[in-house]
């Protein structure tokens, strides 16, 4: 039985999904979007999760974003793809276009394709899980609305941009490296702010570019650091690589990108437009174009279980592998139920109410 | 005419091909490896030019490398690959590989090559430069000897792994991203031992794990930390990365990883081996594969120019673009010469004595 406020996975889903048919979603799309989300409440990524469900039923509901896209394939060669989404939900067009980078990658070896005219798409983690199913490696980017400062910057010019990859084991769990190429996700600032707490120096920076360590000073005007934060620890590398993103997922397809990618409510409105909605950029790669994959695996196990045989540095339990944190957090949730803050428990009652679906 | 201590890039691209020709580099490869190696020296990045050129003489006239690599093919579909490199010189080998990424992805749409059997190759961005040179996004990575921990680790796990991906431009120059996995170079410890002075906090741990400050605590058993240098501020994101480059790199072409990756030298043996040599992993795109190419170009043209002019951080002239300082190095070195330490200077002076080729 699920404690107090937290709520079994199936019973989200299942909510999740009736939410966003009410909002004109057809069914299997909002199964498909309720898979994501749910992805990402298991997985321990709170702020990607039912959190947003009524930001999602709102656009949806709302017409800014389409609820009945048909997304179409604009160039393409035998490996890669452009595809226009329609102004549909990321949580939808997202895993479709994943899979046609899958499904070139089983037919030519490896699949790549850049998505424009597409929203929010959820965890990338999600979309590199799907490749791993096939037996493929994954790769997931977006781009996303602007809130980290380029390196020697004092004004928010790229999202918080994640990328991720995945590579199968065997006996071992996959690799699943899933990060934005900010220092921290943007939540961690409203997260201190609520609590009243400062922030470490190398987080962000206020409206004037200097160190900022008060969290509402990232509201007045700042903007999050890059990963790295500083020229003297590498933040011009975490810049380099939000770029990359930014150019894959945003310039490559015809998005937005930087400055100009639309923000999630599409209510702010950035400076102007370069492109259609923001961008994503998928790929997928046959293990078996390189190596025989049960050697690959192999060696993904020896690998995992090297690392996680390393000394621990003082005060730590020792080297996870990328993925662990996830998993762990798959686990227990699968099994406790997922908790919700009270504020997000609050609001998915309330939007229970206003849409006429009960919550479990 | 150059300054004392400084040397026309012409004088040691033909002196580094003469050093290799006399450890019996056939003179095609010989030019080939002294074109990657200037290219680190007129793009600034000293540590991986004629700085080790007589590390490179030395592993070929010692047998250790091979003179004269024949390397293959040894599994492929229509994009993908796995060369054999035959335990050759990086710099002649990469190049090879290289070229049939860019093959691939002209034949396909995208082309990817990962390499075993091979040795370091120079830097990732002359390889990402030769994809630029044929129209197409460049992709380079390559493992390395270990001297990072992983985050939560206190031993030597990971290479300083270093990836590249360029994008080009057309009016404004293109944007080229290379950089180390590590928060930084190897060779900014050294510079700090050489001088006596301290390192910041959150660039490299000492043998217990603990943070370091003395750079001599890097070579008594440290270790470099990841980008992102503490939890706190990122570093199992470097680390991540750095896995991703390792297992691209090593695991996938059955090459070494991780701890086993053997060092420059070969002088210093890891602790066992898991295939052979280092690896390198190779990547091409076609952009006419997602888009019309003057329209990207254009696009590129338009980010670089908007984080250009974005407003600039106090005691900073503003946002830089990934590959401008380097650009200004080549700029600076193609004018000037190629400005050496005397250390370096003398230690080519001493092998043209002993190879008995003249220094310019």
């Amino acid at each position: 039985m699920a404690q107090v406020g937290t709520y079994p996975a199936e019973v989200l889903r299942e909510f999740s999904a009736r939410v966003l048919e009410a909002a004109g979603v057809p069914p299997d799309d909002a199964a498909q979007a309720a898979d994501v989300l749910l992805a990402a409440d298991l997985r321990g990524i709170d702020s990607h999760g039912v959190a947003r469900l009524r930001g999602y039923y709102d656009v949806v509901r709302g017409g800014q974003v389409n609820a009945r896209p048909e997304p179409r394939v604009v160039r393409e060669t035998l490996t890669t793809a452009t595809v226009d989404a329609d102004n549909g939900l990321g949580l939808v067009v997202g895993p479709r276009a994943n899979e046609i980078a899958i499904d070139k990658a089983l037919e030519a070896g490896s699949g790549w394709v850049a998505v424009r005219n597409t929203n929010h798409f959820g965890i990338a983690g999600y979309y590199v899980l799907q490749a791993l199913e096939r037996d493929l490696i994954g790769w997931a980017m977006t781009n996303s609305s602007a809130l980290v400062a380029p390196l020697f910057g004092t004004s928010r010019m790229l999202g918080t941009n994640p990328l991720a990859i995945a590579f199968p084991g065997d006996e071992e769990p996959p690799i699943v490296v899933d990060l934005a190429t900010s220092a921290v996700a943007f939540g961690k600032i409203e997260i201190a702010r609520r609590r009243g707490v400062p922030i470490p120096e190398g987080w962000a920076i206020d409206a004037d570019g200097a160190p900022a360590t008060d969290p509402q000073a990232v509201y007045d005007g700042g903007a999050l650091l890059p990963l790295g934060s500083t020229r003297e620890l590498g933040g011009h590398k975490g810049y380099a690589l939000a770029m990359v993103v930014d150019v894959l997922s945003g310039v490559l397809p015809g998005a937005n990108w930087g400055p100009f990618a639309p923000a999630f409510a599409i209510t702010q409105t950035p400076p102007g437009s370069v492109g259609a909605g923001i961008g994503h950029f998928f790929g997928a790669l046959r293990i078996d174009g390189f190596i025989d994959p049960d050697e690959f695996k192999r060696q993904v196990d020896h690998l995992v279980r090297t690392f996680r045989a390393a000394p621990a540095a003082p005060g730590t339990s020792g080297p996870l592998v990328p993925g662990d944190p996830e998993r762990a957090a798959e686990a227990e949730r699968l099994r406790d139920g997922i908790p919700l803050l009270p504020a997000v428990a609050a609001d998915l009652e309330a939007l229970a109410v206003d849409v006429g679906v009960p919550l479990g």
